[in-house]
């Protein structure tokens, strides 16, 4: 095809690929969204190359899509429309670490762990675990989060500036290195989470943290979900600044003690940790010891050895692939509504009734702190039955959450998944969004499809 | 005029007046910018009689000018074209605290005291203290922030939720009530900031805090401006949660102690305060003891009781005043940039070179937790060299702080005065701006010459 040859053109041959096994790869994501395969995978090496494949495809008006590590959970990284996919892969160069800034300047292909493994040295470490090796251009563009944000916050709150290349093939920077700054509108925090609908990002600037100088994590067990999520909000008033507070129910913790050969009490639990200095520390823990037995909590341990700390945590990130590992064949859905606090109980219950109802398998796990959780289902995705009800339930509690103030992604961003649910959560709100999208991608070749409705 | 008579139509007659005094009172902020007078103020009660407002603007293309507290630092409510000014001093009411959700919904006249004393009565209180009793309508619209964001962040970062009237009419929520999303585009932060220019904020859902348990308050005296800010450097790096952190110069103390009555040693000082529980605090305490005389400080003070510690600070929001009281008939000049903090020693010390270079009155003050520092000059508006030796002074501070990844306000935001330095801190994204500005407001009907250029 005529573009195909203008990208070969544009940029080193070898780095343009309509290879079978390559664009396969490149046809999926995490999620349970349907394939669809891109028309050509293209590698680029720096930020001029990106503009000259984002000129290409607006000269030919075909779809431009950014792949990180394909690691999104709603389609954002599937070509649904087919076109060009731009992995960035190549571009995974660590720029700069500005130490005493608390800064850190990357391409979008860096991973997390790649990232952590370099900031170490510094005694730094960037914030955001959203569990996978994710780029940090691809947890730009979805906005994502993780266990930490309840302290750190999330990926929004870590973006300082970002170098885009928009559908015009202009490069702009959205922000600046300050820490603070009332200077323009405020582009940062619009582009991230915009998920390669307004841009593609080819380099970031990040905030980064000293490591704390201590850290304890503990199990929580309570009788009850209302009990362990009460805690956590006696907790949060408190003013105790946990660093990470996470609900399984009594399913998760079955599955956790199969896969990661663990012996925990099968019941819903908490799982914390705390940052800070060592005093500080303690009086936290003590307070906190006190709080969640206000709360009928069962029993609570801490697990000081920093290898017990860190199987606790293992077997949280691992979660997920304990459910794949226990349903061969089956595909996992992850819901992802999150609600004012005050709200979390209701939703969870009705979560836990209608899964029950339905006669469904799952399990509920969350990130109770910023009344985020999510229900994993496993189904047979050729079980047409099956997929169906996984969408209904997931609408139930979607709609449950709009009811409430809440919204229908908390963290795994809107891809093709919660697009039917963005005019209700925003009502004029969503015209307002197509018109912008409008005004920075007039022809619609940014990821056509994932966010607004293709126009 | 004909849009006069519309607005008497529209609204209660007793709330559109072309009132000579009250007209003059709306002609002006707290800055030096040159006053100019809206054609009528209006006095809306809600958000249909605020649509009705903007929609008799539209019709006949006047400018509609959002008016808090009059505390804007950059000219923000200044109407240049004259137009109607929409005074929201009666729309002040505190809708709803949702004290297990830590939020509260208010109307945009509400201020930031007002709502300090409601929330006391529930052990909560409002983060972001820009000195000013602004309201909070204005506060988000000029995203601003103060003594405490180093802690607890920007305004910004408190906005959850805006109920917003947009140019054609239409009244959109940008957010919700969740404490993470990542739904849509993040409208919120696009309109925080935003000085009226993209819509009127009728509502406000923000986040609030816990009373911390306990406070330390201390002034740390240094024999230099550079070790003060090393002094910070390390503060940080340590990862002490401080929750104040400013650095005021020789001269403001000067000001200060004839101002406040108080007697502090006349060098550059830190005024810093930490918020945690006990223990936590008495080894963050030991800790900063321990940094700052590694940074050479001469001696540092903590004021244990609260009344010494409530006059530190009173002391330090009263230094604007300090300074209008001491120069009367003069106006006060603020210059408001903001850098990463590896830059910010090199800033301060070219700032008082450049002041002593061009023979002018003035102290540096700064929030330098956030790379944010002021110089205050007085002036006499009079003097037309005065006026353009600050002008330019102002200037070379703010090419010097954007050269080094910096911005030209930190806090005070863009109004009239920063923004003829747009273009030159944001380069191609400044045409974003003015296309996402022309996308919302066709007309140019919403404050118009703020932020972007009427076009």
């Amino acid at each position: 095809m005529d573009y195909i040859r203008d990208l070969e053109q544009a940029m080193s041959k070898d780095r343009v690929t309509t290879n079978e096994t390559i664009i396969e790869e490149h046809s999926f994501d995490e999620s349970h969204h349907t394939p669809s395969r891109p028309t050509v995978v293209v590698f680029p090496e720096h930020s001029e190359e990106v503009r000259k494949i984002v000129q290409i495809a607006s000269q030919y008006e075909v779809p431009v899509i950014p792949y990180g590590a394909g690691s999104s959970l709603e389609g954002q990284v599937i070509p649904c429309d087919g076109g060009i996919t731009v992995d960035f892969s190549l571009m995974n160069k660590i720029l700069e670490v500005r130490e005493q800034d608390l800064l850190v300047k990357v391409e979008p292909g860096v991973t997390r762990l790649q990232l952590n493994k370099e900031l170490k040295k510094y005694g730094l470490f960037f914030t955001v675990d959203p569990g996978a090796d994710a780029t940090l251009g691809g947890m730009a563009a979805t906005n994502a989060s993780g266990t930490t944000s309840v302290k750190y916050g999330i990926m929004r709150d870590q973006v300082r500036d970002l170098e885009v290349v928009l559908a015009d093939g202009s490069i702009i920077h959205t922000g600046n290195l300050a820490e603070k700054s009332s200077s323009g509108f405020h582009l940062n925090s619009f582009f991230v989470g915009s998920e390669g609908t307004l841009g593609l990002f080819t380099e970031l600037t990040l905030k980064v943290h000293g490591i704390p100088e201590h850290k304890v994590a503990a199990r929580a067990v309570f009788p009850s979900i209302e009990q362990a999520v009460s805690a956590v909000v006696s907790i949060l008033h408190a003013g105790i600044p946990i660093a990470r507070c996470e609900l399984v129910d009594e399913s998760s913790v079955k599955h956790v003690n199969q896969y990661s050969d663990t012996n925990y009490m099968e019941a819903p639990t908490l799982f914390l940790e705390f940052h800070g200095n060592q005093s500080g520390l303690q009086e936290d823990v003590e307070f906190t010891k006190e709080l969640v037995k206000e709360q009928g909590c069962q029993e609570i341990i801490f697990e000081t050895d920093s290898k017990a700390a860190h199987q606790l945590w293992e077997s949280r990130h691992n979660l997920a692939y304990a459910f794949i590992h226990s349903y061969p064949g089956k595909k996992m859905i992850l819901t992802d509504v999150s609600l004012p606090i005050s709200e979390l109980t209701g939703a969870i219950l009705y979560a836990q009734e209608e899964m029950k109802d339905m006669d469904m398998v799952g399990a509920i796990l969350g990130h109770v702190g910023d009344g985020n959780f999510h229900t994993i289902l496993m189904i047979d995705k050729e079980n047409k039955e099956e997929v169906e009800k996984a969408d209904l339930y997931n609408e139930k509690l979607v709609k449950y959450a709009l009811a409430r103030g809440g919204t229908c992604t908390g963290e795994h961003g809107v891809g093709i998944g919660k697009k039917k649910y963005q005019r209700l959560e925003f009502g004029l709100a969503y015209d307002l969004m197509v018109k912008m999208k409008q005004t920075l991608d007039p022809k619609c070749i940014l990821n056509p499809g994932k966010i607004v409705d293709r126009y």
